[in-house]
């Protein structure tokens, strides 16, 4: 992987934009040049506008940079951004449209027919889907790339392997989903304190849709989204960090239980073969003991980059069951975008960057 | 429902047998007179014996108790067990030879082919499995009757008025259980704080096969139990009282949504139109608000004998899902054995009953 | 206790006013006739204007009182309040003014030099600072009384009995209060989930002055406030309801812990002679047991209307030190108004009411 | 600090334990070569003896060492002791007196006037009680030393700065411990969800005795303890890892609120000067943000091993207050042996080890 890029963070006081500052701080290709937020933080330094709400420290190259309006141009060569959805739609359209590549954590995208909802392991050549945004008429180098809802990856990562293998014919996935996923202040003290909600926004939805368009096959320049059924139930949970799914899944193919287990433990793409930075050895861990995953022990496993999955087991109504675990916050959002960005810089989409800001 | 009787209770200090003993404080027809428990209190009165866990005081009427080994005779009409299994299998059979009925909340004879596992507002017929204790020789009065773990006891409730009506053919249900669940000291703090726990011993294939005997059907003196599959996946979640339980549910016949939810909210049995002292209104409370059943908010609803039903909904891989609530100390456990003796006495098997101990 | 009284409630779809509503549900004396808030929900029916946080289900009757302006005048014959502090002080203002008793529980008028700070067990004869209230021109029959701050009422609860027989020279309290004291949505869940934190905004400052307040003597219709220091740390632990005070005291006269004990254990005030309603029987309930107070076990002792002590103990820098548990939205908030109410209406405050409703 | 030692763990599967073995595995100078264990664990692999409660997992290096009892020899250089205290006592004087240096975590020798207590910035000069420990008679090489309490070491830390600068002639701490410092199982998850537990057996006279030797000064080879009380109160609340202690302090010379800060926010010692590997920067790291610490987001600060100080203000009783945090398995207890270790090697302590592995 080629070069240093100079990245601006929309959102970058939010809990996922405090992700994306953490998580960057060392890494060997992304340096935080701009940050943005579209709240009353505006014109301040960073380690004025924002509550850092992670353990340790704010970085020290981020402490002076002023938060900025969210609006083109900024003093980097790509976009990160986590801005609310309702928001982002506009935004990330501007800075793609003024030539900034945008690698977006947001949902306003993800289902539009052109733009690559990605998991740079499972799905890489939903890249060529890039092509179709030429007609959008972004200025050189701008495109738009997102990754799934926090919970869809972990789904979409586990079926992958199995879905290739054997193939996938419905998935009922049921998810224990952890505060820090409802952003801050987000969920109230009071409704997570010795409770459950079973309701979570839209969050069921974007699960039923996402993980078909991820798993689908491209045809040509055209993406046909798989055709089996899912199933989504969510609730909130009484965990900071760390989505739980209990899974079962249908297969065309008859498969032994060992083979379900080896094709998931075996699972390697993309960021594996390439090294990229933030690809984790395992994308999925396969766990033995009868009582993992479990968020406290498990959602760092890989630095918060892997999914952890236990339980694998035979279904009396479906064929297979099995537990996912993954760091919402890491590999459902921040880690999953850095990851992303990484595949296009693997893969030449950043050639042309070097637009000198400053 | 006529006469009073005397109530001895097995397992008398543990969490189950608080509830029982916080329940009957005031119950109409039941007094609590014999206390029995294996650990090292025998002999102590209660007061000193147990160390009260519940909210408020040990009741008046049993501080002075004296805490015997539970085995008979004991100064009552009929024994509550809450024995864990591995002892109840041998001791309950022991109360019931020597004439005494046993409401068991344990899981030792639950699956036994002459036994009923009861919940009364789903299958009282199954009481007709009593004759075939005959064949066990027990002295008259003796008998044995079981409830359903404490997540059954919701999944069973919710299904069988959509059983009755429509057939159900597969159900798939998601569990995230309370720690009470577990009794004292149960789930150690560390693993029960920020995090979630995916397994349960034993549990996910208690639920699998007690729901199909309960929803099983009386052929003659036979029971034929349900012939769907039942997939359960069982969580432990950081909640103190209270099961929930995300089902989906395959039906044999065409339902449309508002039938599906007026078939559950319609839902009454034996105990309410019989007006058993402990039989809430209604069993099943449908809820339309789009963030309920909440633990904290609808476990105690009936006083903690309603199952709260909520988000019914299509499904994109079964017909149709939603979530189900109740309180696993009670309707999953104390309060279902004391509606089972409710059943009992309201159906004459206490006529006998008279035994003069003391 | 004499009459009937129509109730108004300010602040009635807030944590505080769902439990005014609770609470008053079976009142022999006090019914609730009128509902005010100052949010979005004015015009609309309670059930719809509330979003409902406590277990159980919104009483009946005022299920279709429509939410109001909370401007005198309202159909009721007195009124509780609990409004944010920086619109009570006018607000409440306004109904004494137009003639409304006004029992408060905001913290606006708790300092003002002529507005009595209740605690009916511990300083009834406050009442007279009443007479210095007519220089205010209410109309006949208005008048303001205010309670303590939720942490303040425990601690001054409990040192009342030690104050008037012992004499006390210093207190040091260190407070773990529940969530809800901070209101919906109040605490965010991802501060509380395995946290503390060590700030609660002016509440230091309140209970070291209130405490003061309280424990003065009224010299002819002058207050001299308590001589003795208060310090006072608190924190906010993940509790949901039931704050905690480990309490040191000094004492002017020498007590032996039997003294102490004694003391607080055979507390009792005008509320317990005159059985006013919602008076416990114990206002402090001495236990013995080493591990207690505990939120969950004794936060609801005496309806919430007691406070529990607890580990009674010489204090080495100190004389002497324990530890407190009350309920902080119903000792601490509701029911410590509405006891106000109460002993208002026996000493005879209330006696000029009788403007007609509507 | 010169060399390599062979390092063997006493309770090598309890939390402590693995907490050891977790920061080991990297140490520039202590590498683990034996573990020990009273429970049935062993002669089996630890891999298999342990269940290992912390996130990632068990070091490659000791998973296949074989668990042995605790009694000499074992094949190391030196001994860390997590015990159990009633056989502590025993086991740990078996090895010193066959020569092996004991770095004990237990509480059973820490009060014995030979022994030192040691906080390496605080009290490196107590190092000369190991004079008086010859009268034992250990082999050459032999000794014990000991750490404080996990609450203990924070409030210690604190107070030694103020200590040496201003006098301290009262200390009033009140702790809110984190569920990691009972251990496993330890705490109830019962007892510990939307509860305070105010008792910790012992905790409290731990604090009040150990405090004070800690801050004692050498008089020769006498240790005299500081003369000024020490008051404790102790309570568990619901977090995994992280104690907190809310601190009053009555000093004996004036001192200004900034000269308080400086005096903590200054405080160095030998392990910063001699740098030794385990230590960290600050051992007291102050926060001037009014909600600072918080053990979610502090605990780590300076990888467990600083102390965060935040909250320092005038009191009205006593004369400053702050409140202060600390990881309790790490600065409380591991982290702590591990640090007392190193400066046993800097100090020349170790040169004689050289004992061949079995």
């Amino acid at each position: 992987m080629p070069g240093q890029f100079r990245v601006g963070i929309l959102g970058a006081t939010g809990t996922v934009g405090q992700r994306f500052i953490q998580i960057l701080e060392r890494h060997p290709h992304f340096r935080v040049t701009a940050l943005a937020a579209s709240d009353r933080s505006e014109g301040k330094p960073y380690a004025q506008a924002c509550t850092w709400r992670l353990p340790g420290e704010i970085p020290e190259g981020v402490k002076p940079l002023r938060v900025q309006a969210p609006l083109p141009p900024l003093a980097c060569d790509l976009i990160f951004s986590s801005l609310p959805a309702e928001m982002a739609k506009e935004t990330e359209e501007a800075f793609a449209r003024t030539g900034y590549p945008v690698i977006s954590n947001s949902s306003a995208w993800r289902m539009e027919n052109d733009v690559p909802l990605l998991i740079p392991e499972v799905n890489p050549s939903h890249l060529r889907l890039l092509e179709a945004q030429r007609c959008r008429g972004f200025a050189k180098g701008g495109l738009l790339v997102t990754n799934p809802n926090c919970s869809t990856v972990m789904l979409a990562l586990a079926l992958a392997p199995l879905h290739a293998r054997f193939g996938v014919t419905a998935a009922v996935a049921t998810t224990m989903q952890a505060l820090s996923g409802a952003g801050y202040p987000g969920v109230a003290s009071l409704d997570a304190t010795d409770n459950v909600l079973p309701f979570i926004e839209n969050e069921e939805e974007k699960i039923e849709r996402e993980t078909r368009k991820i798993l689908g096959s491209m045809n040509g320049t055209q993406l046909q989204h798989a055709a089996f059924p899912v199933s989504a139930q969510c609730h909130r949970v009484n965990v900071s960090d760390g989505h739980m799914a209990a899974v079962r899944v249908k297969l065309e193919k008859p498969a032994r239980l060992e083979e379900v287990r080896e094709a998931m433990a075996g699972f390697r793409g993309f960021p594996q073969e390439s090294r990229l930075p933030s690809a984790p050895e395992r994308p999925l861990i396969v766990r033995d003991e009868p009582d993992r995953p479990q968020p406290r022990l498990d959602r760092d496993a890989g630095n918060g980059m892997s999914v952890t999955i236990g339980r694998i087991l035979p279904d009396r109504v479906l064929d297979f069951r099995f537990v996912a675990l993954s760091h919402n916050t890491i590999r459902g959002a921040a880690g999953a975008a850095i990851l992303n960005a990484e595949l296009l810089a693997a893969q030449g989409y950043f050639d042309l960057l070097g637009r000198g800001a400053a």
